[in-house]
């Protein structure tokens, strides 16, 4: 598959974070993108974040190029506003653009001061690497304690050509050393405005990002940018929108599931599915409630079938629901029924879940149709060797 | 310290559990005592909760005893309620007790039937053996993987005499095996009636078992009852009665405590205390949010003086305050001022965070005096092997 026409990447080695290995990124846009983003609902946001927040509004959202380090998250520090202001507009100058078209997103410990002439010294580097195809050199260089990096592409035949959608993450769960979590990028070459591109991205992320969970906690670094450039040269139809939103989403849930199959110490992938709910947000607290359990995460990586974790983190979500009524499944073994154990072989099931891919779903058997999908990882040792030990 | 007057205590093995040790407890009054009682706000209730509610309603609030297994929640199976009501109706036959009169509890596996005749089996032995010093044998039949049992003593002296208070609590910490968390029984031979009773007990509950947290998890069988059986004959004075509840409350808050130094593979005993709130129950969620959070958890278990994951998490909590106002000490030593780095030797605090106590203080200086302490313990790899192996 070809990645979306009009972006140039590059990365360096910056010198922020101590292993020689690039902690710079830069995507830039030929053209002036549509761009969306939404950021961390922490209170406590690092600087890059509210610059981006800011710039994005200064521009009416329109966005040339993102400027993301990782090794250090510039956040609770006395320069982290002058840092993240003025390496960006050191970008925007090399690169011809208006400051406030140039976003920026950090990764890495927090507490920090982070030195900007360590950025501003490479960006002339930086941006002679400029490269179309340096896609994957981008998203190796935002990853911090991820094993593998994290991308998706998409293609979408409209009527009036094709448009391509590409897509990096970083992120070993939405727990990550030192909070500095999730970065997401989504570039396409479609032609959507800016008001149209708001609206698509808040409804996938609310399938993917937000579907997703390694421990509950939300970092003060997290962002996801969309850029669409309309290099295709393809606007979509109204008819079409759907279609092409459907592609975007499923792009972001991708990179949102490799998140958590690269959660930290995990073993293996969880998919959680919640049916039978008034509504899809009931739904989806449940599996979130269910996805954040210690109990059931440990169970899983002990491969032990055991129902009544699933049934009582259920309970806890704040949702309404007859437990005499409910239905779990795992790896689609009926284990309970009616909130009463179902008759099963737990030495079969035992072995089932000694998969790297589990999956429990769970029906409350309500009145209404809502259901959701949520992914998340197992807990097992390796988690608390990483996190007890790191920085330090 | 002596045990409050007018309570027999008795234990045997009832062969609920595998392994050979006390698995009924039985506390009786001598006299009809006032009784107060809370229960987990889980929506999936163990039977012998929803039987324990109804029978307080029956009694106005009136109990003569408490009967406990270990071993088995009782909870989500075919017959559940029937057990809970015939053993508790078989005991009161026995001890010539009003039927309502005797509340019971349970706490173990879920999801497994209970063979009610393994208790009534052994009522006439359990009976037989209550003794007014056998509080201890009950306190250590209700353990489940609780390393130590858990008591606490209190003598308060009013002016028409002395009164006492003995509580007993299991748990190893909120998080426990199988949701069978957090049983606790506390006992005062004061004279209080029932409706002055239940006030004491919320407000005490609010300082103590809702100020412990080990992973957020809320089990299926909390109960925890409160009884004053008026056995010393003293009627606390209106002008007293601060002064005895402030004696249970500290009763609960040391029953609490006990069971966050017992944790699941912890090794560390860590109290939270958020300052500067506009409200308690503001720096409560604040202190709850950093308590829940296994980053801050596991970097205690590291002796890692890593304040950006406290700060982080305080953010998550859903209360309005400003970071950059914000101080942090761990260890008295002050890690975080207005948000940003202190000056502090990292060898020296991590040093003192190998302490098997620890202590995290966050003054997030707002306009108000609110505050709280909070409890956990720290999150290790210990607790990954318990739970990923518990029942298979």
């Amino acid at each position: 598959m070809k990645l979306p026409l009009g972006y140039l990447y590059s990365s360096t080695y910056a010198g922020i974070r101590a292993a020689e290995k690039d902690d710079l990124a830069l995507i830039v846009s030929g053209l002036p993108a549509s761009a969306a983003a939404v950021f961390t609902q922490n209170r406590v946001q690092a600087a890059p974040v509210r610059l981006s927040r800011r710039n994005l509004q200064r521009s009416h959202g329109l966005a040339g190029a993102i400027l993301v380090n990782a090794g250090n998250a510039n956040c609770a520090t006395r320069t982290g506003d002058a840092v993240a202001l003025s390496t960006s507009k050191a970008a925007a100058k090399l690169l011809k653009l208006q400051p406030a078209q140039v976003l920026t997103a950090s990764t890495g410990v927090i507490g920090v001061e982070l030195d900007p002439s360590k950025i501003t010294n490479c960006l002339p580097r930086l941006i002679e690497g400029l490269h179309p195809e340096r896609f994957d050199d981008a998203a190796r260089a935002i990853m911090t304690t991820d094993l593998v990096p994290k991308t998706a592409l998409a293609e979408v035949k409209l009527r009036r050509g094709t448009v391509r959608i590409a897509g990096m993450t970083k992120g070993s769960g939405m727990i990550q050393p030192l909070m500095a979590t999730t970065l997401g990028f989504v570039l396409t070459d479609a032609d959507i405005p800016p008001e149209q591109l708001r609206p698509i991205l808040k409804r996938s992320v609310e399938r993917s990002y937000n579907r997703l969970s390694v421990d509950g906690d939300t970092s003060t670094n997290d962002t996801l940018v969309l850029l669409a450039n309309g290099a295709a040269g393809v606007r979509p139809d109204p008819s079409e929108r759907a279609k092409l939103e459907e592609a975007i989403a499923r792009v972001m849930e991708s990179l949102a599931q490799a998140i958590a199959r690269d959660g930290e110490g995990a073993r293996k992938f969880v998919t959680i599915v919640v049916t039978g709910a008034a509504r899809d947000d009931g739904a989806a607290r449940i599996a979130r409630t269910i996805a954040n359990s210690p109990l059931v995460k440990t169970a899983i990586a002990g491969s032990d079938p055991n129902w009544g974790r699933i049934l009582s983190a259920a309970g806890n979500a704040g949702v309404v629901f007859d437990p005499s009524k409910t239905d779990i499944r795992m790896q689609q073994v009926l284990v309970c029924r009616g909130g009463l154990a179902a008759d099963f072989s737990e030495a079969e099931l035992k072995a089932k879940l000694d998969a790297a891919e589990c999956e429990i779903s769970v029906n409350i058997r309500g009145k209404g149709k809502g259901s959701a999908r949520f992914w998340t990882c197992d807990l097992t040792e390796g988690y608390i060797r990483i996190n007890a030990s790191y920085r330090t």
